[in-house]
C-alpha cells in the first residue's frame, strides 16, 4: 500500500495572504516527512454554532486562491461543497470535493458532485455506522466515474461529545473499497462544548491520528493554523503549525509499520 | 397551557388523491379528539439511504396540493424544506416551514426560512444535546419574527438506534421559549436499519408519545398511512389510519393530566 | 391491572429515628395518595465514589429496624444486598431483597437472594439492554420460587450520564413477564459527575417519573429526605419529603389512564 | 519507558494440563517477542449471561496450579477475585489481583485486594470515563502499599456494544499516574450479543491493540485459546494461540515507536 496521505490547512481561508502562508509551510513540512500533500480550507462554513461566528472568504474569493496554490505548489487542493448549486464551478478549481458531515446523506449534493468527475471525499455522519457509508459510497459510484474517499470523524457519544471507533476503519476499507482518511481534528470537536462555539480537544489530535495510523489509513486529515488559538473558527481542536513536523514524524514511522502488516478483515 | 396538537400526514406526498383521502380521514379523526390538525407531508424525500428510494412527486406538483388542503379543510399545512432556494416558493402554500434534522445547523437554510415569516419548526439533529437548540433558535430569531416551534426526533445512541431523553422536553421549553413538538415516528426509526433503507419500530411510537405528553408538549408529530407496508419511505415507522384514533385518545387524556400540572423546572 | 405502588425511603438509614420518621411520613402520603408502600433504605453504600462517603448503619444495625417498621406501619420493607453471605439474615427482616445494578450479573448473589424466598428486585445494570435482562430474571427463576422485579435506572449515555429508554418498559414487561419498577431517583444520577461523588438531577425525577407511569409501570422508586441537601449519600437526586404529595397526586392520575389503556407490544 | 508486557492466557481454566499447555506456549512465544509475560486465567467466571455458562474449575483447584505456573515458568501470574474474602488466599498463589469491571467500585473487595500487598489491576467498568478511575485508585492507594494497574476494556455504546476511547489511556496514564493496560478481548466482546452468551469480534482485537499500542501502553491484555470456537467462555473474543506471534510481531513495532516518542498530555 502506498504511504500515508497528508490532507490539511487551516479549517476556514481568512484571506489569500494567509492561504498561501499556511499552504507554503504545509509544502514543506509534508516534503520533509516524505508525505504527498493535499491542501485543505474552507471558503464557507456553512453551520456554524452561531450566526455571529465568521463564515469565511466566499466560494467567489476563494476559488481563485486554491486555483493558484493548486498551480504554484504543484500540491492537490480540497475544499467543502454545501449545495448542489455549487459543486460544478469548484471543481474546475481543486482537486477533492468534500461533503461535510451533516450533509453526507444529501441525495442531490452527492449526484451534483459525483457528476463533476472529481474526486470526491465524503465525511461520515456523527450519527452513522461504518457500515451505513456503503450506502453513501453507492450513491456516489451510481452517479459518476471519479474515486471516492470516506472520512472517520467521530460518533456522537451522549451530549456534546463524539467518539472514535477504530474498528470503523478496517471496516469502511474493506466494505466501500474506498481509502479511508482519518479526520484528526474534527474527531475531538467537543460539538456546543462552549455554549456558542465548539469546543476541541487539540491535544488528542495527535493521539488518535496514531491510533487510527497504526491500524491503518491511507491518509490523516489534520487542521493546523500559525496561531489556533486566534483562528476564527475550530480554534481549540487546530494544532499549531509548528507542532506540525514532530506530530508526522511520528505517524510517518507508525504508518511504515502498519503498512507493511496490513489489516486483513 | 393550550390542548395537544396533532401533526400528521403520511411521510412523503404520493399523489394529489392520496394525500386529499389521508388528510381528509385525519381531520375527521382530531375533530373526534378536540385536537387541532397540521397536515404534513413532505414533496422530497432528499437525504433517502438510497438512490433507488423514492423520493416523492416533488415541489412544482406538492404545492398546489398543499394549498388546496389547507383551503377546503381549513387546517394548518406544515412540509420540510432542504436549501434556502425553495423556501419563499414553499411559504407561499403552507403554514409552517420545518427545517429536517440533518440540516438543523445549515445557517442559509433557517435564515431563509425565517424571512419568509412563516412558522418555523426545527428538527433537533441526532447530533445535538437539548441545549444547543438554542443555538438553532437564536439563529432564526435573528432572521425573522416567525413563531419557532423545536421538535425532538430522537438523539445518535451507539449504531443504528436512536434514544429520547425525555428530560429534554422540558428542558428545550425552558431554555428556548419554544413550544416542543414530540416526533413519535422519527424517533423509533432505526437509521440504515435495514441495510439499503432505515428500519423502524412502529409499536413503540405510541409508547413513546405517551410519556412525551404525560411530561406535557405542546404537539405530538405522528406520521401515518393508510396502508404503512407499502408505503414508499418509513414504512416501518408510520402508524395504520386505522390506529390512530384509540392512539389520539389515550394522548388526550394524558395531556389533560399534563396541562393542569404543568412541569416547572 | 393493580393501580401504582410506592417504593420510597431515604437512600441510606442514618438512624432508628431517622428511618421510622421518614417511614411514618411516606405510610401517611403513600395512604393520601391511595398507593400501596414498600419503604426502601439501604443498611450500607457499598460502591460509593470515594472511601470517604458515609457508608450506612450496617446490617447489624440496620435489620430490627427495618423489621419493626414492617410491624409497626404494617407496609412491605425493602434493601439491598451485596454479597451472598448477607441474603439469608437479611430476608428475615425484609420483604424485598434488592440487587443493586452494578451487581446485576454476579451469579451467586443472584442465586442466593432467589433462595431465600423473598421477593428480589433486580435493578438493570447501566451497561445492559433491556432485553437482557431475560438472562437474568432466568438466573433468579431457576434458583428459587419467588416473585422477581425488574427495574429499570437508566443506561450509560456517554461518559457521567445516564438515559432511560422508555420503550425498555414494555418491552422487558413482556419478556420477562415480570413486573416493572421505574426507579426515577438514580435514572436522573450523574455517575462521577461531582468528581469525588455522583452528582443528580433531582427536578428531572418527577419529569421520568410521569412518562414511565404514563407509559405503564407497576410502581415507581422514589428516593426522598426530609433535608436531601443534608443527606449523606444521593442527595442530588432525592427528592424532599414534602415534594412527595404533589408528585404523588400527578402520577396517580396519569396511572389511572394508563392502567385503564395498556400498552401491548 | 519501558517495553511493552503481556497478559495473555485462556479466559477459564479448564484444567491443570489445559493450564500448563497454553503457560508453556505463551512464555515461548512471548519470550521470541521479547515481552515479559504475565499469565493470566481465572478460577471462576462468576458473572456469566446463564446459568448453564461454565464458570471453571473453583478455586480450590487452580490455585495450585497457578502457584505451579509461576514456579516452573517463571513468569508472573494473575487471575480475578469476586469477594472481598477471597483475596488474602489469592494472593498467594498469585502476583496480581484482577478486579473485574462490574466490581470495579465495591469498596470492600477494592479495599481486602489492596491490603495483601499484591499488585492490584483493577478494570475500568463499561459505565465509567476515564476519569472516574481517579476515584477507583484513590480507594486502593488509600488501603495498601501495591503498585495498582488500571486497564481499559471499552465502555458501553448503545445496546450490546462497547466501543474504546483511545483518549482514555493517556488520560488514565496522566491522572492516576498507574501504568495503564489494554484489554483488546472484553473490548470487542458484545455483551448479550448472542441472546444467552456474550458475542465477540476476535478479528478486532489485534486491531485495538495496534491502536492502543501505538498511543502507549504498558501491557496489552489479550485472552488465548489453542481452539476459541470450542473454549467454555468468551470464545468469539479470544485469539487462536497460532495467531499470537504475528500479533505479537506488530505490536513490538508499534511499541517501539510509540516508547520512543511518548505521547505527553
Amino acid at each position: 500500500d502506498r504511504p500515508l496521505a497528508l490532507i490539511a490547512g487551516p479549517c476556514q481561508m481568512e484571506s489569500r495572504d494567509h492561504a498561501l502562508e499556511v499552504a507554503d509551510a504545509l509544502a514543506a513540512i509534508a516534503g520533509a516527512a516524505d508525505m504527498p500533500l493535499i491542501f485543505k480550507t474552507s471558503f464557507d462554513k456553512a453551520n456554524r454554532t452561531s450566526l455571529s461566528g465568521a463564515r469565511g472568504v466566499g466560494m467567489a474569493a476563494a476559488l481563485p486562491v486554491l486555483a493558484e496554490i493548486r498551480e504554484t505548489l504543484g500540491c492537490a487542493v480540497l475544499t467543502d461543497v454545501h449545495e448542489a448549486g455549487q459543486c460544478a464551478a469548484v471543481a474546475e478549481a481543486v482537486d477533492v470535493l468534500q461533503i461535510p458531515a451533516f450533509l453526507c446523506r444529501q441525495t442531490d449534493l452527492l449526484v451534483a458532485a459525483a457528476r463533476t468527475g472529481a474526486v470526491v471525499n465524503v465525511k461520515k455522519g456523527q450519527f452513522l455506522a461504518p457500515w451505513d457509508m456503503v450506502n453513501v459510497v453507492a450513491k456516489l459510484d451510481q452517479s459518476g466515474d471519479g474515486k471516492v474517499l470516506v472520512t472517520e470523524r467521530g460518533a456522537s457519544f451522549g451530549y456534546n461529545t463524539l467518539v472514535t471507533d477504530m474498528r470503523g476503519l478496517p471496516l469502511m476499507a474493506r466494505q466501500t473499497g474506498c481509502p479511508v482518511v482519518f479526520d484528526a481534528t474534527h474527531s475531538v470537536q467537543q460539538p456546543g462544548g462552549q455554549g456558542g462555539a465548539s469546543g476541541g480537544q487539540r491535544e488528542f489530535a495527535p493521539v488518535l491520528a496514531r491510533a487510527a495510523v497504526a491500524v491503518g489509513v491511507a491518509a490523516v486529515f489534520i487542521e493546523t493554523h500559525p496561531d489556533p488559538d486566534r483562528a476564527p473558527s475550530d480554534g481549540p481542536a487546530m494544532i499549531a503549525l509548528r507542532d506540525m513536523p514532530a506530530v508526522l514524524e511520528v505517524l510517518g514511522a507508525l504508518d511504515r509499520v502498519a503498512k507493511a502488516n496490513p489489516v486483513c478483515l
